[in-house]
């Protein structure tokens, strides 16, 4: 690796990764990763200039990272409950040098409305944890288990703050499991915000889907649009074009 | 058309149609016809041995005939509140010779609890009419407009109805559009019907879906598996295999 002074900004156990958009993300492949999910998601949300923007459980800080590139919103907000994820998200922000942009703030997303204010961002997107309490195999290594399980925060909690930061008729970018579709949109009928939006991912075209992507407004009305299915793999090891343009895209 | 009796079945303006598994259904093509919605429903739906299903808003009478081709189920009954349609209907039954295991009721979705009382039946399956009151372009001819406008039934209806005269853990399959996606889940869970299966239907792959397929169950947890994907057309004109299978199955 070249000697830059950024290059510091790696701790030991970390890898630096190449988003191939101009910037890059510090990771720990022993703590915390980026999926696919998290660039699905940063595809599927649409974010109009100047708007703000807030990311809940942002982990390796790539969702903030990856809508800074693509869209013209104006600031951008992780939350992260990890002080050391945070840590690390707060240094890959810091390599990109877009600290005036984005924000990585160390905090638990159950107290997201007192750390940031009602209605302040017109957009919140979460890779919140999938599984629920004791369903899956909780994960030994405890950063990966409070990432994917409901450990630390509920689906119910994540929406319920999502909807009183966001503005009226603001935005919520959500990528789940399609096992929690029904409660999902229970939780957030409940909280006013409207499923507007819906896509499905899956890995074959023959088989069961494994991610849903949601967009849901707050005080809308009910009705929601189906988008055209997301297809990964054309065969194993071998991605669609689909996919392949939505990482380009990025 | 030979000399059949069977053949007085079929009234001025109507056609026989060969359902490729040894039954036939009476339509009126300027009236009442079923599309491919009961087609894939009848596929989408699982009828154990000996259960007895009622197919609310029956019009053709072609899920009862359907169902009772690939199932081991019971008895079969159709309700269907226009009379011109039930007595076509009725004569589909009797040119099949499926009067003991088919019957077409007459009557009012609305009633269907009063009619047949509670917990009569282990399976309801339903292809309501999709638009909203005033939604959509009411159709000039009525009987089709009843069968495709929430004129004389709603959503809530049908589904208050069915969990009704269904018995505990029984099952309610019905085929819908995806923009209603939100509300139906909302309608299910108020009347304790949890979605557990669903199956998007995207006419071709690159295209939103036009159709969703349900599976709910009275008194379960929530959990939901969302099915692949079904894929009408390879290219226009052209249907899937996938499709040319369920047609062939039935």
């Amino acid at each position: 690796m070249e000697k830059n002074p950024r290059n510091n900004l790696i701790m030991s156990g970390e890898r630096l990764d190449d988003l191939q958009n101009g910037y890059y993300v510090i990771q720990n492949p022993d703590k915390f990763c980026f999926g696919m999910d998290a660039v699905l998601l940063s595809g599927f949300a649409r974010i109009r200039k100047n708007e703000k923007v807030l990311d809940m459980g942002t982990g390796t800080g790539i969702i903030p990272i990856l809508l800074r590139a693509k869209t013209e919103g104006k600031h951008f907000t992780g939350l992260e409950i990890q002080e050391e994820c945070a840590d690390m998200a707060r240094r890959s922000v810091a390599f990109n040098g877009l600290e005036p942009e984005i924000d990585i703030v160390c905090g638990d997303i159950k107290e997201a409305a007192e750390i940031f204010g009602a209605a302040s961002f017109h957009v919140v997107t979460s890779n919140p944890p999938y599984m629920i309490g004791k369903h899956g195999l909780t994960n030994p290594h405890m950063a990966k288990a409070i990432a994917r399980h409901e450990i630390l925060c509920t689906l119910e909690d994540v929406v319920g703050q999502a909807a009183k930061v966001l503005t009226d008729r603001g935005r919520f970018y959500m990528v789940h499991r399609p096992f929690r579709l029904a409660e999902i949109f229970q939780v957030l009928t409940k909280y006013r915000l409207e499923p507007k939006r819906m896509q499905l991912v899956y890995p074959f075209i023959d088989r069961e889907p494994n991610m849903i992507l949601i967009e849901a407004c707050k005080g809308r009305n009910p009705r929601i649009q189906v988008d055209p299915p997301v297809i990964v793999y054309k065969k194993p090891g071998e991605y669609t074009e689909q996919i392949l343009k939505i990482y380009d895209m990025i």
